[in-house]
């Protein structure tokens, strides 16, 4: 079954912004494998994503890191091809190619004049299902992932203060793994637990192609059935049943304390509801208070107060929601003092933001510029075609449905200032929080 | 073959206190059952014991409280035994039995006569492997398993705070989880769970008999061969791979209020080694420096410098030492605080205590009087033949030998005062503490 909506028609778009109307089509073919479709024929482009519902949250335990491991090694060989042809390949065709991990899902993606979209799906097709890896290659990735965790996270203080923030955000909950695993245990993974992996979770049953640009549906199926439609489903695949969250009733503080910190910040994360299919109206207000709180540089409340005036208490503030996850987002603040306020200082300034917006609820015209900004923002966004292919992946891999994200920016329009207090009010509970303090460490006074 | 130790001919006594040498045997039958005799025949009664090695640290996750729940249904029926028959017939025998899980086991044991050791050899040895549970059972004994976890932990604040605490001292072993479970993963255990679980660990080469009391190694030997002896092992018995700790590198700290709180306290724990089979000295020197800071109700550090003097700061004060665990031990240090002193001050106080403990070291006279104590108390509960049965079996469940049970005592009396300051100023890192507030909820100002 074709299914095919023009997105920009759903939407009440009363902003006189050059808008097009890509149309989005999904269907699925016999062994499972979901199709995607965004047709943009205004370059002779396409890019091509194949997304499976699997991440470093479905890894089994004491073995944190497998997913992305796989990530790195699905760029080894098949029968068809030698390790490293693929990409080699894909920047032979003028092209190019990455991947990437996260707690929900692992995602491939290639873009490329649309002509090449055969050879891609010809290639993507055959490492889904058909992955060869040497000891030597595993031995060698291994290390190359080793690495990457040195320089991305043990070399970098406000990385570690974010792994060790989120360990302790959650207390059962897999969310609380790094997806690049835990270093001791990346350097136990091995060969048949990156392969039994692979077997288990990549087919076509649990997997999502999405292409978009330069095509049409009709072509998109002919190819995906030429290339994927042969590959085997994995026969009772596993239910995405991951442990959840008991109540979290204690409200905690992590200090982190590392001679490297070049700038101290207090960082606070709440649990939060994610986007729900069907229900994202709390979604909704949450987008909407995270810019209310820390979305603009300048106009936003946590900079008007904390970083602008005669004495500006911080040189940066954030608020930020997380929804897109299958199981809990969250909601997080940050704020960098300026030299000489302490963090117990810029906490009690962020904190006082915070209670007096719960108190007064959003300003009128603050409130209407920001809708009008998602929703230009969300036009400007279509523009992109990478981007709205990622949009549909992650939200295919998260518990959404493509007719989820074609209603989003309605139900981010119909939010009401009440109802961001409300929720405001629900996810601001600190017994669900972390509160987090990054500090240069001080020569020992002993 | 039969190994025959002189406890007391090992441990050099210089206290003139009744000792009396009871002697430990091991053997192992031919499918793996390990069995420690500790006979003791002043008395004709006998201590007939059950472990298994697993606990709750080797639940599946997202499947908390399995350990526990089978613990319940191993008291209904077998094909030999109707349900409640097996506690009815050692009470009817005049004797008493009950079952206890932990993080590292399961055991299961009775106290009865010495001639009844032959009957609860047949039944122990019958659920052993032949345990029977419908679905009734199951579903009634969840409803007292939550029950239980209501009453013992859900309405009390003392609870509810040590099990936020756990989870928060861990980042990745299953030692956060709670023993009975959470209560949302209580309620999806099922029948399924509960006997994949047994069918796998329960089995003769994953348990441990112990026998103690007017018993003779060779009678029990008989008596094993005859009632554990024809039991099926577990092929592929999973090996104890817990997902362990990667650095813990933020102090964190957590609140917990409650209206019911009737006293407020300040608790920290701290990440520390477990005993480790051939290098107790670590766990020897921790247990010593509990001893010190928080040992004894009047004398210890903690007491004398809070709980005494002009102005007491402390009502109660406690160091204690866990280092009974396969994987990783923890020290603990907590303080009451007298009514109108802040937990601040309560903790500031106790961390002046360990400041000046690790600056000045242990008092010669203190040193010398905890190590006495500490041998008087090994002789003293020799005396206990159901605490030395529960010795060995926690002690063969968590890594130890009986080797290391038997020496333990000689390697406490080896500790050395710099060996408990060395230690001391090794575990009493923040970096792996969790320091709680226990406080009672106040009425909302707003």
């Amino acid at each position: 079954m074709l299914r095919r909506l023009g997105l920009a028609a759903a939407t009440a778009l009363t902003l006189s912004l050059p808008a097009f109307a890509e149309a989005v089509t999904d269907f699925r073919l016999a062994n499972g494998l979901e199709v995607v479709v965004i047709e943009d024929h205004r370059a002779p482009v396409v890019t091509h994503m194949v997304w499976y519902r699997v991440g470093a949250a479905d890894e089994p335990p004491g073995h944190s890191g497998i997913a992305h491991f796989l990530e790195h090694l699905m760029f080894k060989g098949t029968d068809e091809l030698k390790p490293g042809e693929f990409s080699a390949t894909v920047e032979a065709q003028g092209g190019d190619d990455n991947a990437f991990t996260s707690w929900d899902y692992t995602a491939y993606f290639q873009r490329v004049a649309a002509d090449r979209l055969d050879l891609m799906m010809k290639m993507e097709a055959d490492r889904m299902r058909d992955l060869q890896m040497s000891e030597d290659d595993v031995k060698t990735e291994r290390q190359v992932v080793l690495e990457e965790r040195s320089q991305r996270t043990d070399s970098d203080p406000d990385a570690i203060f974010g792994e060790q923030r989120r360990a302790a955000q959650y207390l059962n909950h897999p969310y609380g793994i790094p997806i690049i695993g835990w270093r001791h245990e990346i350097e136990q993974l091995d060969r048949e637990d990156a392969f039994s992996f692979y077997r288990t979770y990549y087919a076509p049953n649990n997997a999502i192609l999405v292409v978009a640009g330069d095509v049409t549906p009709d072509e998109v199926k002919r190819l995906a059935e030429t290339h994927y439609g042969a590959l085997e489903p994995t026969e009772n695949l596993p239910p995405r049943l991951r442990p959840q969250e008991p109540p979290q009733l204690a409200e905690r503080r992590l200090t982190f304390t590392d001679p490297r910190v070049a700038q101290p910040y207090v960082a606070r994360s709440y649990l939060a509801p994610a986007r729900e299919s069907g229900a994202q109206e709390k979604a909704a207000a949450l987008t909407i208070l995270a810019e209310l709180l820390g979305g603009s540089p300048t106009t936003s409340l946590l900079a008007s107060a904390l970083q602008f005036g005669e004495a500006p208490k911080a040189v940066w503030s954030q608020a930020y929601y997380d929804g897109s996850a299958l199981d809990s987002g969250s909601f997080s603040v940050a704020v960098v003092p300026v030299p000489g306020v302490s963090l117990q200082a810029a906490e009690e300034a962020m904190d006082a933001v915070i209670a007096d917006f719960l108190k007064t609820g959003p300003d009128p015209e603050d409130f209407a510029r920001i809708k009008t900004q998602l929703r230009a923002h969300d036009i400007y966004s279509r523009d992109n075609v990478d981007g709205l292919a990622r949009r549909y992946g992650a939200a295919l891999t998260t518990g959404l449905t493509v007719e989820d994200v074609e209603r989003w920016p309605e139900v981010l329009q119909a939010v009401t200032p009440e109802e961001v207090v409300a929720t405001a009010r629900e996810v601001f509970d600190r017994r669900r929080a972390v509160t987090g303090w990054l500090e240069q460490e001080e020569e020992e006074s002993q």
